[in-house]
């Protein structure tokens, strides 16, 4: 037996290399540093450290900031991030609407648009969409299409992470194996970032409301049901970027109800908001989906309430095989479904702290999405911050 | 909202630091190479490699090897790993047997070991027995201490990672937050590597049948059942290092059966050898555990055919769910109930690709332990060797 190595498990990731991209993530925080707190921080000479800085600031991506206390002569010059240097085009592209946004590098939105908008069009209109929406946001906050630092777009169905293509969407007929980062960059000059919506979610909710979260599931209720998993800090895609799919998963109590999959049983055919639905309507209730769900929830709808608890019940019985395979520190609950608040909550909690381990609950929280119906645009312009100031693209070629 | 990034999320991982470790995990594979294919694979200048080079050399981690052709001039010199110039030293501990081996760095087994061992006498007799066991063996293989890289540890129990102790360990009085570490290393002196054993089993298997597997699912199958998860080729250790924990999952034909850990349903109370044997002795066979279930198995006995057969659907159920969870690329049988060969795998098989989608199932193989009964001491060596080889140990301060 040889022992072959890919990558090293027992002493942590691989050091960051010590370049301007080292430099950037120590000042991502905000705080405006000098040259000698930069040096000791990053381990680095005061000479390497200022060739950097030189690139960075002729970047634009930092700047001088106030003066620091120097031990004598003259103030020591701080350098602060300048999230203003660069803009994001993110993208939330669902089944029937869609929304856009211009946001700058600390994913601060500078400019929005939604649109009633059919998937199903196909590639290209929607994409031609895109692409002419994005330039009027980008032209009424004033930001030249140069500035762009990348386009993220999720998309409703599986995506090939490393190629951005879809592959076999069942809900977006003319989409499978398209090109589109191709197709957009075409029209717009800038990198494009392409992964499943809900992926993109776990992403913008991880970055933005639990950064210190390592291991956090986020679940998405919807029409369908289906999760996004974050592993040491990092997407979890799996081997054909399929990872992260509850909706298929046999819930406890599914029994034989029939799944749009083929199978029976599924969480998703007796958990999701179009279930729920369902079962409203032939109580005779008048619910065409999740919104309407939410509605009756919150105007006191005693059936409506029971129906979303045992949702989450179902949910959290699922979720709790998740809890003990992964072991999160966080559940986060998005999705049009999780606006019924905490009638959803209090069926997951209920069943994923009956069925787990004392140790895997311990420190466990289950919430709501922080970043709600903005989950998805948040996660696109996070796919496109996270790339432009990465080490790999600032470092391209550490010398 | 503010973007917080701990990570690259979208262009892979950080680049290796361009060092010696960098240079030396070019050189892994075997294969001797001259100073300039190694500085056009690093993409350093030659002077570069040179000093990097020389201290591996001085470190004796690689040799001059045969001579390559040269474009002119005097034959170029190659450089290639040497395996010997270090050793492990790996343990297996279990809950009442252990196996310690001497390894090279390329973790081919020099010297072996197993004794009966009870965990339950507590952490300093059964690590005493390590230390006077290891240091036979060294001396068997005639290996100084001076050689050792480090000491690799399974442990039956939950581990905290990043300092080596056992956290409530169920089947281990005594050893609730000992430093396993601390105290081995005040004998030989050494980094100490220590982890929960399926998780262990999980690193060597991958390290050593499936590299070009990053994700990977191992299943432990014997008194209880466990699981390691390799996730984009890394531990997947969850937020508590509890993640894996597959055997109180509920399992969907459970019931009310009552499981050890309070709850009931649980895979572990239907599907482990002792719940097979306990079913066993119920239809009068005299079993005490999981080695005379595989005896009877193997010698053609139908109703321990049956029950071990029902088991592996039952565990194929529940990792069913993590096929849609995680979708690995292939899920490996192991523990001593694996070794009832097809029997276990073909119910395994047929619950999970009847329970999955077609896109997860595509390219998933479900294959037995390649490392069989030795998984757990050849997963000790490869967190040692992982460890010595790391550019985090070889480059602590690239300069």
């Amino acid at each position: 037996l040889t022992i072959q190595v890919t990558a090293d498990e027992t002493s942590g990731a691989y050091a960051p290399p010590l370049g301007a991209g080292l430099l950037l993530q120590l000042l991502r925080d905000g705080r405006p540093r000098t040259r000698a707190e930069l040096a000791r921080a990053a381990g680095l000479a005061r000479s390497t450290v200022s060739g950097r800085l030189d690139a960075l600031l002729s970047a634009g991506l930092i700047a001088v900031g106030d003066e620091g206390v120097s031990t004598g002569g003259r103030p020591a010059s701080r350098f602060a991030f300048n999230p203003s240097a660069r803009v994001a085009l993110a993208a939330d592209l669902g089944a029937t609407h869609a929304t856009l946004a211009v946001t700058d590098l600390a994913g601060t939105s500078l400019a929005t648009r939604t649109a009633q908008l059919d998937i199903a069009d196909g590639p290209e209109p929607v994409l031609g969409w895109l692409i002419g929406a994005g330039r009027e946001l980008l032209a009424e906050c004033e930001q030249e299409e140069t500035k762009l630092a990348g386009i993220g777009i999720g998309l409703p169905g599986p995506v090939e992470h490393s190629t951005g293509r879809p592959t076999n969407p069942p809900i977006m007929p003319g989409w499978d194996g398209f090109d589109v980062p191709g197709w957009v960059s075409a029209e717009l000059d800038a990198p494009v970032l392409v992964d499943n919506d809900v992926n993109v979610m776990a992403l913008g909710e991880h970055a933005t409301a639990f950064p210190g979260d390592d291991h956090l599931v986020f679940v998405k209720v919807a029409t369908g049901i289906g999760s996004g998993i974050i592993s040491d800090g990092r997407l979890h895609r799996g081997a054909q970027g399929a990872a992260g799919d509850l909706g298929h998963v046999l819930a406890p109590h599914g029994g034989d109800v029939p799944c749009r999959c083929g199978n029976t049983g599924c969480l998703e055919a007796v958990a999701s908001a179009a279930a729920i639905a369902a079962k409203l309507r032939e109580e005779g209730l008048d619910v065409a989906g999740s919104m309407d769900v939410v509605a009756l929830v919150r105007a006191g709808n005693m059936r409506a309430a029971q129906a979303v608890r045992q949702a989450g019940r179902d949910i959290g019985e699922v979720l709790a095989a998740c809890v003990s395979l992964l072991n999160p520190s966080v559940i986060v609950m998005g999705g049009s479904l999780a606006e019924a608040g905490e009638m959803l909550l209090a069926g997951v909690r209920e069943a994923v702290y009956r069925r787990s381990l004392p140790l895997a609950t311990e420190h466990l929280r289950i919430v709501s999405s922080v970043t709600g119906a903005q989950a998805g645009v948040v996660g696109a312009a996070t796919m496109v911050v996270h790339h432009a100031l990465s080490p790999a693209v600032l470092d391209p070629q550490l010398t």
